[in-house]
């Protein structure tokens, strides 16, 4: 009947029914002092798209996100973090998922010492120390079990050569990379170009796509991989 | 006749008419790399809402205006900047108003060298160098003839010392100061708590009031002021 028909029509829309993904999403930000603060110019457009479409694709998502000024999508848990370290304590807390999606571009550096009050104007310069961040991507080799995982690479230079190093290096499923310097591709924009390196040693390029349509692309490569796995049936 | 009544009500109503206002708000951004930046929390709400106010008292506005996620309030024109350097650069260029009000936050400081390319992630720590951006407000002393000028103070403690400090300095007519960390105060709220210091030793502080009642405060003062004058007849 009717209903049979509409159940069967939102199921097929549903492949990712019953399945939990982790999108992490936007900068981070590193403060100076209570004012000032380092961070970059991810937008976290990508991240946020990659969660509404997974919700809508039926998963159950958690986006860990960084400050930025866009809606959380509809029937998605949102976890709002400010610097490097929070977003690794809020990843750590949530790998209880079959997929990661790590989309954020969290700060790789980070002042060494914060000052409690605002530095005021006076010398000519000043010698601010940056230490490294702790690596989230890294950080989750040894806990993950058999999570699919997929990360990010935005870079202004030599775009497959770093893509194919984190890829192993992180023992990523597969890469989404860009090159934030091309035109439609990269931050604050809904567009994007982007190559995707796989473990298996599969590269796919693709023309510049809004960000939705990359989501999808991204989702869809999930899904495959899930069905490998048997996660989810065929 | 009724078009008589209207017209009284609006010119009533249009205290700034044939006034023009340089208003400045938000942050700066200063580049470390194409990626990275140094920032601060200015949300440029509290510009935005003088901008905004003056317009409807009838000044004709020159919004200056660092990243910001606000929309331009109506009838305002609005230059877009992103350095310390440009917004020098683009307040230089407008100085033919009668009065500037400079509600931004510009980056004190600045990375001594631009990296061209992304910095990877390599070293355990870097020595970052920053430099002093130029003083906007201290480089338009010697341009100002009789523009009022209203600067603001930020601090995050001595806030009436910094204050009188920058209000003497910069030979400003009056400052607006309030204690970022206070509750219901500073970046990214939507109210504020200030107290307004004269060059003429006047100072008057206010409960926490929406920034919108703030920019209605700030705009009777400079009324007061332009009165005082003559560029604005009683």
């Amino acid at each position: 009947d009717i209903v049979d028909v509409i159940k069967a029509h939102f199921t097929e829309n549903r492949p990712l029914e019953g399945v939990r993904i982790m999108v992490t999403a936007g900068p981070t930000r590193e403060p100076v002092d209570p004012v000032r603060y380092i961070t970059n110019h991810s937008s976290g457009k990508m991240g946020y798209a990659i969660a509404k479409q997974a919700q809508l694709l039926g998963a159950e998502v958690i986006l860990i996100s960084g400050p930025t000024h866009l809606e959380t999508p509809n029937g998605v848990k949102r976890i709002d973090i400010v610097t490097t370290s929070d977003m690794l304590e809020a990843v750590q807390a949530n790998m209880a998922v079959d997929v990661i999606i790590k989309a954020a571009a969290p700060s790789d550096y980070k002042p060494m010492q914060y000052q409690n009050q605002k530095i005021k104007k006076g010398s000519e310069s000043i010698d601010m120390k940056l230490v490294k961040n702790p690596d989230i991507l890294k950080s989750i080799v040894p806990l993950v079990k058999d999570q699919i995982v997929v990360g990010f690479a935005a870079e202004t230079q030599n775009v497959e050569g770093y893509a194919m190093q984190k890829l192993q290096e992180k023992k990523l499923d597969f890469i989404v990379a860009n090159d934030v310097t091309a035109e439609g591709a990269g931050f604050d924009k809904d567009t994007n170009i982007v190559t995707i390196f796989e473990a298996n040693g599969t590269k796919s390029s693709y023309e510049c796509l809004r960000k939705d349509v990359v989501a999808g692309i991204i989702l869809d490569k999930v899904i495959e991989y899930l069905k490998k796995q048997q996660t989810i049936k065929e």
